[in-house]
């Protein structure tokens, strides 16, 4: 509530050309709540208090906001402006925002920088989106390997750029091999005239700038990473990956899985900037896919149509078992999915799993069985040889189920496809069929219905 | 493969007290590497191969292990080495590994640290599991306002205690109020006689010590924080969290998400150091419940059974028509869930989410309505009469599904509940019971059996 209450109030302003007064406000707020206003605000107010901010608070205002709304703000200033902005912006920060541009304002964004920086923005452009080239920015601190503490400590102070990062320093050989890493804090600490090599820790984890950026997660959390260099093919560093933007990858990966996991396809943009046709189109084929797949259960009951015909009440209790047959698959699969997702299950964990799982069926099946033993008797008050007989389909089904759903996400991860796809629609679709026979199987032998 | 190879080899140098080449390669591997070699070594192993590394390295080391083989070392080592490994490790690493240990050890490690770490790890151990204070570090370095620049160096390069960041710095009154903020760059870049007040950014991010963790990590999202001082009740600094942890609370949530919208309770420990008996009681009561629920779906069935026995065909047809509903409805709760849980959606574009689901569903339940009509007639062979109910159920099920799918997590939401419960086994349920009234209101409508 209170955010449009803000907004009416800036657009007031704005109306009477009190800029001051938005100006001082804007700079009373943080720069990712002034991008959050920003982004509520009309064409016209946007670019004028884009205008009132100092540079260095708009470029960082700049790197929060949306795409659509960055686009919004540079068709309405100037190239000088813009140049501006884009020299005040980290440089990974530039690079996303120009990859989500049309070809017009690319254009003019690399017309507007000096020849040094478009050069530097075209090569991270050449950089595959997802690997870790794309990843990594330029602004990190680099320490000549025969430099002493003194000296060292001299370039951090005069450097004037900004840089990403300077609590980890990065030692290159003079053909920019990266030799090793040190921590601005032991060159704090170390006498003037150490030499930078002998603080620097050789052991340090690397990537290359092909590497894909799931690697790259990876290697932060085993190591517990703040900053990770990206290395040539040659072992020259050419950039720094930094922990915030791979918290960013991190989330984006959470997000394909919960969403592979549940039928829909990866979208690239937020649920509220998709239109209705693409959000469609990302559900219609595993719509379909699983639709027609489940028409294998619809020939099974076909098949067994005497037995139904012969007790209706059988088709009472398909939806319980295929539900909890599907439900009871889902958890399994759930969890294996995500241990293998954060590297607590390898695929040599299969016989465990198996166990495990095997384990679980038992205690759940019975428990569920046995209480819906109960509710037939009582409550349905169907005969005990029917409630016999849904009752052991239900039980054989929980376990088929957890089986198959703690097994087939570690098939798929060794036939090198994705886990997640074998979620809970595929395993429910695979169970609902396995339960479908063993309920009629069990029926006739059971009810002896032919 | 390799892995268990390395594990031979050490036990091997062990076994012929080669320690100087055990503690040499060990020395060579990452430390984080260290820590996944050791969890696999037998115990006599794991301490003496443990206690060759230097203090430094092993409490590093001691740092990544998990808690089970944390505690194998403690009761192996003496009083005295503990307390060098508890000097060593950085103060919140070993507040989470107190928090795993059994009372015994506890009170060894108590014992074993002087009494000022002492009273500092009995304040930390009182905030609660998941507030702002469990997470935080006291290992950051603090600056008076008043003192210069000059004098800020000095002490930052005099400073002996590790600290887990110094990027940062907190800049603190005479009784200690929390002031702001000010980057070691800027005061490497300034002149060595501005006060350091003048350098600090009052406008800086914090937390209380009791906020919960779930705001810290929205906090560290929104701000693209890597550090986030925590105050008391009276504004005073008390700690700082630093990004890596959060980075885990992150993670927990993801999982714990993931867990929720599949009907699993979220466990405290990885899948394979959960016994079976825990992962049964984790999944029993959804069972349970959705078991119970999915009775309501029976009961529809054996209310219409006259229609069914009169055209048992109609049978064949409910599992496809349930799945596809599941389906439908899981694909929109679970991006509405996730785009809740990133911030993307809040309950407020309940509208929004209303028509965008509406077109969704229109557009994929034509398509799918459309490609049944076609396989029934083409391949089930079944009458134009029968396929349109059936395609008509479809239709309006899909519809009921996205809508459902959409909304009730929101509505979840709003209520102050976990949106995530509103995912696809409870959605299931409910389309259910739904499409299976359509269909046979459809069935008893179009078809005239009564």
């Amino acid at each position: 509530m209170s955010k449009f209450i803000t907004i009416d109030a800036l657009c007031q302003l704005v109306e009477e050309k009190q800029f001051a007064a938005a100006r001082a406000f804007l700079l009373a707020c943080n720069p990712a709540d002034v991008a959050e206003l920003f982004s509520e605000l009309p064409d016209a107010a946007l670019v004028l208090l884009f205008r009132v901010l100092p540079k260095e608070v708009a470029a960082e205002v700049f790197s929060h906001l949306d795409s659509d709304v960055q686009q919004r703000i540079v068709e309405g200033i100037t190239d000088k402006e813009l140049a501006t902005i884009v020299d005040e912006l980290f440089f990974d920060d530039t690079i996303d925002f120009i990859e989500e541009m049309p070809a017009g304002i690319v254009k003019r964004v690399l017309a507007a920088t000096d020849s040094a920086t478009r050069s530097q923005i075209n090569q991270l452009l050449q950089y595959p989106e997802g690997s870790a080239g794309s990843l990594m920015t330029l602004e990190f601190m680099e320490l000549r390997r025969d430099e002493t503490v003194a000296e060292a400590i001299a370039d951090i102070r005069g450097s004037r750029d900004k840089k990403e990062t300077i609590e980890t320093c990065f030692v290159t050989s003079p053909t920019k091999l990266l030799e090793g890493s040190v921590a601005l804090q032991d060159i704090l600490l170390a006498d003037d005239s150490t030499k930078i090599i002998e603080l620097a820790d050789p052991e340090i984890c690397k990537v290359g700038t092909l590497d894909d950026e799931e690697q790259v997660v990876e290697v932060f959390k085993k190591y517990d990473l703040y900053t990770l260099p990206v290395v040539d093919r040659e072992g020259r560093l050419v950039g720094v990956i930094t922990l915030d933007d791979v918290v960013d990858v991190m989330e984006e990966q959470a997000t394909e899985d919960i969403y592979k996991m549940n039928a829909v396809s990866p979208a690239d943009d937020s649920y509220l900037k998709t239109s209705a046709l693409t959000l469609a189109k990302h559900r219609i084929v595993w719509l379909l896919v699983l639709m027609i797949s489940a028409s294998i259960t619809g020939a099974i009951i076909r098949r067994f149509d005497e037995v139904l015909s012969s007790m209706v009440l059988l088709a009472a209790y398909i939806p319980q078992l295929m539900d909890t047959g599907g439900n009871a698959g889902s958890q399994s699969a759930t969890m294996v999915i995500r241990s293998l997702a954060l590297g607590d299950i390898a695929p040599k964990d299969a016989l465990v799993v198996l166990r495990k799982e095997f384990a679980v069926s038992l205690l759940t099946g019975s428990v569920l069985a046995v209480v819906n033993f109960g509710k037939l008797l009582l409550f349905d008050r169907v005969g005990v040889l029917v409630a016999v007989t849904i009752c052991a389909s239900l039980f054989c089904t929980v376990i088929i189920a957890k089986i198959c759903g703690g097994l087939l996400p570690i098939i798929a991860q060794k036939l090198k496809m994705d886990p997640a796809i074998m979620a809970s629609p595929l395993i429910t679709t695979i169970v609902d069929a396995v339960s479908l026979m063993i309920y009629f199987v069990l029926a006739t032998t059971i009810l002896h219905i032919h």
